[in-house]
């Protein structure tokens, strides 16, 4: 193994320590002072591995190694270090801090690339706080959208004014946009977060796509009113057509038990939240993937028209808003290929799979080509302090990962050069 | 007209202004500062009726006027001055500007009764900030129940911290206790909350029982889990069962199209409420009531077992808490008699209703006999800013009050004194 798997577990340990919650769990909100700490021990280890280091007006942080061609693109890696409000240790970090190792080991051994490779932990990968994720790695590509600057977290702090708080000016966005073609690729490790590396006992698995999801937000309106006295057959009560939205988006999510789709519905919020008022608005979110991205719109319609039919069922009124809608995302096959025949060199199988999460990849697919790394992770558990990868499992996919971009950075070369 | 409309109109213009949200609403915590400013007003305009007014330590305000006899028992008149969190003008408060009314115009007109009257604001008769409501009435009635005190709203402050913070002291709850058989009888003024009297074009209804709620509250516990990746098949998602839970108890009190059973889930929180994580915990409240004490305990046991099969089907734990479980309290006859003659005198008919909500003479009902008087509020809304009586109805109720309140201390003397 090339890469130093005692200081990769020290780096995990010391980083867990990070907004830790209970035992085993993080807590880790984006663009908070929490973030802040740890993204200045990753700096410190990115210094240490001879990384020039800056925090850019995205909040992302950015360790730059130089090639020995300045002017080349770059190969980028990395992942988040931000996490679930009640999450693991593993989610985005292991990206980050493989991708430290790896450039560790090149510099060790006194290696210099020939292109740049920058390492970035990008900010607000999981979106919760501001219902909106992958911020940061769309801000590089210029693909912000309108009005994302106004969303508002639960304390009612907007993401601009979290932005400033965290050193950054909203004013130079433009300053940390990287111009068209200027990277190469990205490659990105991270842990499954499924069931399935489990489920055929290989360490590694080799990302095929990540199918993006369907983000919506659904609020209804009915009418508030006194819980005692309002005869059932004229009540508008908010929360019972949502609970009957939930259970079909449900059925309508599993109406095909050989399909891989899933749907959430994570958060809900009732006004006035009175026991003994009936509901009048509720809010709640949507969450809808599959790697057929036409059965998802199927399924997309049929949640509308159920939302269309209930609203009218309890006399509510209704507003669907779009957070996010991607579609599913392919990684490329010739960095696809240098991680298959890594693993070969080293014994392992390392199965191809979908990835349902979408990550930092699935936003730089539309800039460059990219590749994804996955991790054993135990029982399938993600977003949940129960969440764990063992560390042998990290050291051999971070190892793989060194060999990896060995070879990415060979086969970006014009041929006359190899 | 004995009493004065135009003062009545004005007190409650003046109240209106207390905890005032939006151009109708009212937001008028119990126990709160606001609460306070609501008190010191009332106050004024009992001690200008000629009342000595206390706080007691259950947070009560109280107005007593003495009695020709002051070993005699108190006829009580009263309701409350707190509001719902998205409430109206009129709910609780008319009950208290009408018994002050009643009382000023008796003292104007030189009248001293034989028995003492007392007018009571009672604290935290809604219920919502606690979660428990008809605080202050239990309170003086002994019918506390353990850990009250220790029950938190939603900033974390216990009711005890609440109640030393509006100045009383719990450690004298004693000395704030009635004694039984203080109580002579007890008389409310109440808006409907209901549609009826509208119905039928009556300005004022006499109630014949309040149909006690039944409360609950259910705690789901699941397994979170990354919203992108774990099957369907294997989801424990707590919020699923919840919404099946609350489209289960809609059917359940709409089975009988015919009875007047409500029900209504008008509270849920969701941990870790993140829209890419699968719902690990849900809590939410249940309000049930009905007339009919048997078909109320047969719908609870047809709710027990729709959630024991929920929570099998979805692999969930579950916990449920009962915080409140009343039942049916019917009127006494002969109050309601004096209404009924008080209203022919005055050419009312004066139906006779139901009330599916709770009031304070709920508890004060198992201490003494009682009687209500409804009027008629526009589309039967309560519980919102919306809630509206005509000042016209008030001052019509409210005169029905003063003739009922003569009546009924004259009934209450041993017949050799009349």
């Amino acid at each position: 193994m090339k890469i130093n798997q005692e200081r990769l577990q020290q780096h995990f340990e010391e980083m867990s320590e990070i907004g830790k919650i209970g035992e085993t769990g993080i807590c880790r909100p984006s663009q908070s002072s929490i973030e802040k700490q740890a993204f200045e021990l990753a700096r410190s280890w990115m210094e240490e591995a001879g990384m020039t280091v800056r925090i850019d007006h995205f909040g992302n942080l950015i360790g730059r190694l130089e090639g020995k061609d300045q002017t080349k693109p770059v190969l980028m890696l990395g992942s988040h270090l931000d996490s679930q409000p009640y999450g693991g240790r593993f989610d985005g970090v292991a990206g980050v801090l493989a991708a430290i190792e790896v450039v560790t080991t090149l510099t060790e051994q006194g290696m210099t690339p020939e292109n740049p490779i920058e390492v970035v932990s990008f900010s607000d990968e999981e979106g919760w706080r501001f219902n909106k994720g992958l911020f940061g790695v769309r801000g590089i590509l210029g693909q912000l959208e309108e009005g994302e600057l106004l969303r508002k977290d639960k304390d009612g702090i907007t993401r601009e004014q979290a932005l400033i708080d965290f050193g950054c000016d909203p004013n130079k966005f433009d300053e940390s946009v990287y111009p068209q073609n200027s990277i190469a690729a990205f490659l990105e490790l991270h842990i499954e977060q499924g069931p399935i590396l489990e489920e055929k006992d290989q360490p590694i698995g080799i990302v095929s796509a990540i199918s993006g999801p369907l983000w919506l937000t659904v609020r209804l309106t009915g009418f508030a009113g006194h819980a005692g006295s309002v005869p059932m057959a004229i009540r508008q009560d908010a929360l019972v057509g949502a609970a009957e939205i939930i259970v079909a988006l449900n059925e309508i999510a599993k109406q095909d038990p050989s399909a891989p789709t899933v749907s959430t519905v994570g958060t809900i919020d009732v006004f006035p939240n009175s026991r003994n008022i009936i509901p009048e608005k509720v809010e709640f979110t949507v969450d809808l993937r599959d790697i057929d991205i036409n059965r998802r719109d199927l399924y997309e319609t049929q949640l509308r028209e159920r939302i269309q039919k209930v609203a009218d069922k309890h006399q509510l009124t209704y507003e669907i808003i779009e957070d996010t809608k991607s579609e599913p995302r392919f990684c490329a096959d010739w960095i696809k290929d240098i991680i298959r025949n890594e693993c070969k060199e080293k014994g392992l199988e390392a199965p191809e799979l979908m990835s349902g999460p979408f990550h930092d990849s699935l936003a730089m697919s539309y800039a460059c080509d990219y590749g994804m790394i996955f991790i054993r992770c135990k029982d399938g558990i993600s977003h949940n302090p129960a969440e764990y990868a063992s560390y042998d499992d990290l050291a051999k996919g971070t190892d793989i990962m060194f060999g990896t971009v060995l070879k990415m950075i060979k086969q970006l070369q014009p041929s006359l050069t190899t």
